[in-house]
């Protein structure tokens, strides 16, 4: 199917060919309709490496741009996929090196055999990784470390309540928390997913079915990872801390909710909402840069461990993206070429 | 009336007498009970030196504080008055020298003839600057500057937008904006007060009576000084550039408002609600340097201007807080002992 019997004559030292597979949606707002299918592989711009995909991360927000609920950035591939890991095959005017394996934080295009890649938004493959195991941790590092370490500034000592303690972002932050020194609480809504939470140093556990985690911490949270949105605005503000940060990335329970400024100014607070795919190429890379500069080191260390619930063949994406749906799934799906 | 004569033993090498002059309040909630009566002189905890008050402005949460809708901060002193200048007549356990001339930031006390104030609380006089005058550039700078400079970060090229704009805050805060080289957007409710911004600086004047300031700077605003609160919440999400960030410092149109995350989050932007007065030593020692570093100089090389509305006896300060209620002052008001 892969054409790479054809050498282009503007990359003498590569043999990449002009076409790839990639996952196509043939329907709009049907993520069944997922499906392979032969497509040009992308031309590099400026500043760009071609990267031949290994293994591509599958994130809640493929799901949401399949049934229409996640505009594509202008410029961005259509083609799903946040995050991969790979083999650069053409340097392009960049000074990387053909062969060389790599961790990618991409605005799209992972479900796919290439994709062109930032150079600033490649990472090395961490210690003892796997492309598998690599393409799992790009997006949630770089978006937990962003928010909570370089937004919200999270430190030794502090509060950090992450709600959905047991999901793909929770478990990593719950990780990263402990690994700074942070007393961490979570919430979820099964002792048995606060079970798990508890396995990875979750300190303090509150079933949000049985307990109200803002009269629980009233005042206490310095910092707070929030995935809920509307329906928390006002127990966070609560559970706030003088000088707490509550910094929003997904908004699970409405987007509306009533903010009391009196309440917050009593608490010196701040309110964040931030997404990462959104931002430019210089911000991505800034990120890039700091998560491997702080996180890396803890994966390179084992310090912070990853749960890969399995993987499937890039074919077989749709079916992914159903099982995500569906809910079932505990830890991280990845799809391999 | 003073007691001069009386030198207690544990103040060998000052005269500090037992009682002073200060401003009480006999009944609770009318601001007009204000009158001078004798008290005891302050006693000096470590790390403070009790002040010689010569002048000390007058703000808006002395006059919430008289009506009762500004809560004392626990251990603070029960007199009104956040800011004051004079020189210090006991150095206490610091190093700091007797006949020093100081511009203080005070959690209280500075209605009466001496305050006690924590060392790091101290500044310098201004070049130039007269007691009344440096006794009324304190909050204001203290109050922007780690509002807008440390927390939100404003900086060269960046569009700031002002809320009132003719005020004490609004007319310090738009030529400190300018003098870190932003591009300065003000509300005001007449051509006459904007006309006053005009001339410090503003380079974009909004009537908010005939004109909907949100639509005029949409996605437009890096940094936003907020006095308005829930009112405005929605427009100043709506005015909030990328990664913008309000604060919120007063509340003059309500506190409860309807936030939406998902505009917030397109924005990836930030709100923040502080106040001053409720911060610990440390804290406040923290503002008070970072000021002086940052805002000190603008004031030295009169970068940045202050306008005296007048001054009256200390015995005055209900008059003064009558003047301020009443909505006529245009400049500061400066109690003088």
């Amino acid at each position: 199917m892969t054409t790479l019997d054809i050498m282009p004559e503007n990359t003498a030292n590569t043999v990449t060919p002009e076409t790839m597979q990639a996952i196509v949606q043939t329907e709009e707002k049907v993520t069944a309709s997922l499906e392979l299918q032969e497509v040009p592989v992308p031309t590099l711009k400026s500043g760009e490496v071609l990267v031949e995909v290994k293994a591509a991360g599958v994130n809640r927000a493929d799901l949401l741009q399949t049934q229409g609920n996640y505009p594509v950035p202008p410029g961005a591939s259509e083609i799903l996929g946040l995050e991969c890991a790979g083999v650069i095959v053409d340097a392009g005017d960049t000074d990387r090196s053909i062969g060389e394996e790599v961790a990618c934080l991409l605005t799209g295009g992972g479900y796919a055999q290439f994709v062109a890649v930032p150079q600033g938004q490649l990472m090395p493959i961490p210690n003892g990784y796997s492309f598998v195991e690599a393409a799992s941790i790009v997006e949630v590092a770089c978006t937990v470390w962003s928010n909570i370490g370089m937004l919200a500034g999270l430190k030794e000592g502090d509060l950090f309540l992450i709600h959905g303690g047991a999901g793909g972002i929770g478990t990593f932050a719950i990780q990263m928390g402990k690994a700074l020194g942070a007393t961490v609480a979570v919430t979820a809504g099964s002792a048995e997913k606060l079970e798990t939470c508890k396995e990875l140093g979750a300190d303090i556990l509150i079933n949000y079915k049985e307990e109200d985690f803002a009269e629980t911490l009233k005042n206490q949270a310095d910092v707070i990872l929030d995935i809920i949105g509307a329906k928390y605005l006002a127990q966070n503000v609560k559970a706030m801390a003088k000088d707490g940060h509550m910094v929003t990335i997904g908004m699970q329970g409405g987007v509306k909710g009533e903010l009391n400024l009196g309440h917050l100014l009593a608490k010196r607070g701040t309110i964040s909402a931030t997404a990462l795919r959104g931002r430019d190429v210089e911000d991505k890379a800034r990120i890039v840069r700091s998560t491997v500069d702080n996180i890396w080191p803890l994966l390179n260390n084992k310090k912070i461990s990853h749960h890969i619930d399995h993987t499937l063949p890039l074919a077989q994406a749709a079916e992914a993206l159903q099982k995500l749906q569906e809910g079932t799934v505990t830890g991280k799906l990845v799809l391999t070429t």
